[in-house]
């Protein structure tokens, strides 16, 4: 459990602690779709051209690289990747608003940490309680529940949260130019697949419709369940507090390998947790791409990488330099980062 | 370990030693495809006209019992469902033939067993080496290697093994009424997916060419992988002699939400391993099809049921009586059991 607990560390209930400053709103640049460009969102620089190249050539069908389409898997890191992961992960944000929500049920946690500190809002205290105090978190907030239940939780603090910093819901801090890509990919012939550190029933929830990836094609993080038969016949998973499988770091090889059975022919992440994926990607023959997100812009997002507690980006920036594999830099890359905000959110 | 390793008994080894006598050749129908028929191998008997009627009503739209395509999750047992499973579990023989072709390397194997019962073929010796003895085979026959030097080895086996009573390749003793089935439901909007007790690896080796159902489809028991990279800069992963997931009753659910994670509409199995899956995929709101194999035809392939030690059917046959599931009867449900040999294999 030691080694497993680092993940979650890692995954950042500590980096509440360090969460920056709220800054003021974005800045979306318009979104202009130019006519038959896939990434409309993407300057022309290299990584656009990179991508355009490669696409082309694995679908050109006869030419030196074609790939099978039944081969062409894509996969994606989520936190960081598809989506924004500071000041914290989402998924903490989720579960530490779930403490709040379930204190009252609990007059038990008014003087035990890290349930006290999550309440009052001392984040001093939280991270004071390590590893152990996040895992009670998780096992109160993910676990004792039914996977129906735990669904609809998800499902309903979608519809109530808003992001700090942004005032919107989390599952609209998605990259636009990274909408484009999947799309794009699919439109080549490729699936599109999620391995992600995450949990695998958080990101489903949300997946399908905000991704247009099937809950069969998300790979993540996920806990044991108990099939239980009830007294009516009717049966239920019950979720455990037990970690069955971390898909982060060498584990997102094993998760590729386990869930998909087949290795990719491209892979994007944004962070050191995925530097093995896009390794594991990356050897064999044929044609590759290898992508990394990298955080510069603290105007219309954040900027971070070798020192951030969250997402952090160090081994496999440098990996990134002497493998070739392309780094997208989000300041100058990226038109825009998220989708301008529906009638409902303004 | 100890309830675990109790699915791998259960899965055969011990049967070895109940093998049945290999009885003569089998005796197949004509093929002959009815037009417009899209499952010519079943006779007119009431599971065919159910799988017809069910079909029809999910996939009419507009009807009360549509259901989107994204929805039309249908799941399979292997052994016994798809393809034959006696007189043991065809991973069993590849396991039990890897052990005889790998003897001659391990000299100690002359003295120890199950080793030496394997290589000598005294099964009582094999089967009194119990649960442990058959973790030990499974430890020197699918860990120790990377992933791609154990597909390479599973594909040689099923190009040379051939079934003692059939005389011909494992992957031949497929069910033909079943790969109709499968090509109807994928034809109708469906996806089809296996959930097995069976070695996810092992399976993905012949799953695509012979069922038409991609390795990301294929849902079955896993161990752990090691990610290592090697001194030039290429990464394997190394298969470990750990169960990472057993998924077999009711484990087969909890293998359906992480892997899959929707609750399919249509369910097939053939023993009470699959129980759970059929309980679980009945379960929620909606039209549903449940279906068991029952193995009525010793002539054609092997009739057992609730004595068998290979894909016992006690049960589940039961509470398919209780609850109405469809079962097919092969004797009389089906005009042939297994496709034609190909001119290659006469």
């Amino acid at each position: 459990m030691s080694t497993r607990g680092d993940t979650f560390s890692r995954r950042g209930l500590l980096a509440a602690a360090a969460a920056v400053p709220i800054l003021a709103g974005p800045s979306w640049a318009g979104a202009v779709r130019a006519q038959g460009d896939p990434l409309p969102s993407w300057n022309d620089r290299a990584p656009k051209r990179a991508i355009l190249d490669f696409v082309g050539r694995v679908s050109r069908e006869g030419g030196p690289d074609f790939v099978l389409p039944a081969r062409r898997v894509a996969v994606f890191d989520n936190d960081g990747t598809l989506w924004a992961e500071q000041p914290i992960y989402f998924q903490v944000a989720f579960a530490l608003d779930r403490v709040k929500a379930l204190a009252p049920e609990h007059p038990d946690w008014k003087e035990a940490q890290p349930f006290k500190g999550i309440v009052e809002g001392d984040l001093k205290a939280v991270a004071a309680s390590g590893e152990r105090g996040l895992l009670q978190v998780m096992a109160a907030t993910h676990a004792g529940m039914t996977t129906e239940a735990f669904n609809a939780t998800v499902a309903d603090w979608l519809r109530t949260a808003r992001h700090p910093r942004f005032n919107r819901p989390y599952d609209s801090l998605v990259y636009q130019p990274m909408l484009e890509l999947l799309a794009y990919l699919r439109a080549s012939g490729f699936k599109t697949f999620i391995v992600s550190g995450g949990g695998v029933e958080f990101m489903r929830v949300f997946a399908e419709r905000t991704y247009g990836i099937p809950p069969e094609q998300v790979v993540g993080s996920s806990g044991v369940t108990k099939f239980e038969m009830g007294p009516d016949g009717t049966p239920a998973l019950v979720k455990e507090a037990k970690v069955a499988f971390i898909d982060d770091g060498p584990g997102k090889p094993s998760g590729i390998d386990r869930f998909i059975g087949r290795q990719p022919i491209l892979a994007f992440g944004n962070s050191d947790g995925d530097q093995q994926m896009l390794e594991w990607t990356a050897a064999g023959a044929g044609p590759r791409f290898l992508g990394l997100v990298h955080h510069t812009d603290a105007e219309r997002e954040f900027a971070y990488d070798r020192q951030s507690h969250v997402g952090r980006l160090n081994q496999a920036l440098d990996e990134a330099g002497r493998r070739g594999w392309t780094v997208v830099d989000m300041r100058q890359d990226w038109k825009q980062v998220f989708p301008p905000a529906p009638r409902s959110e303004r």
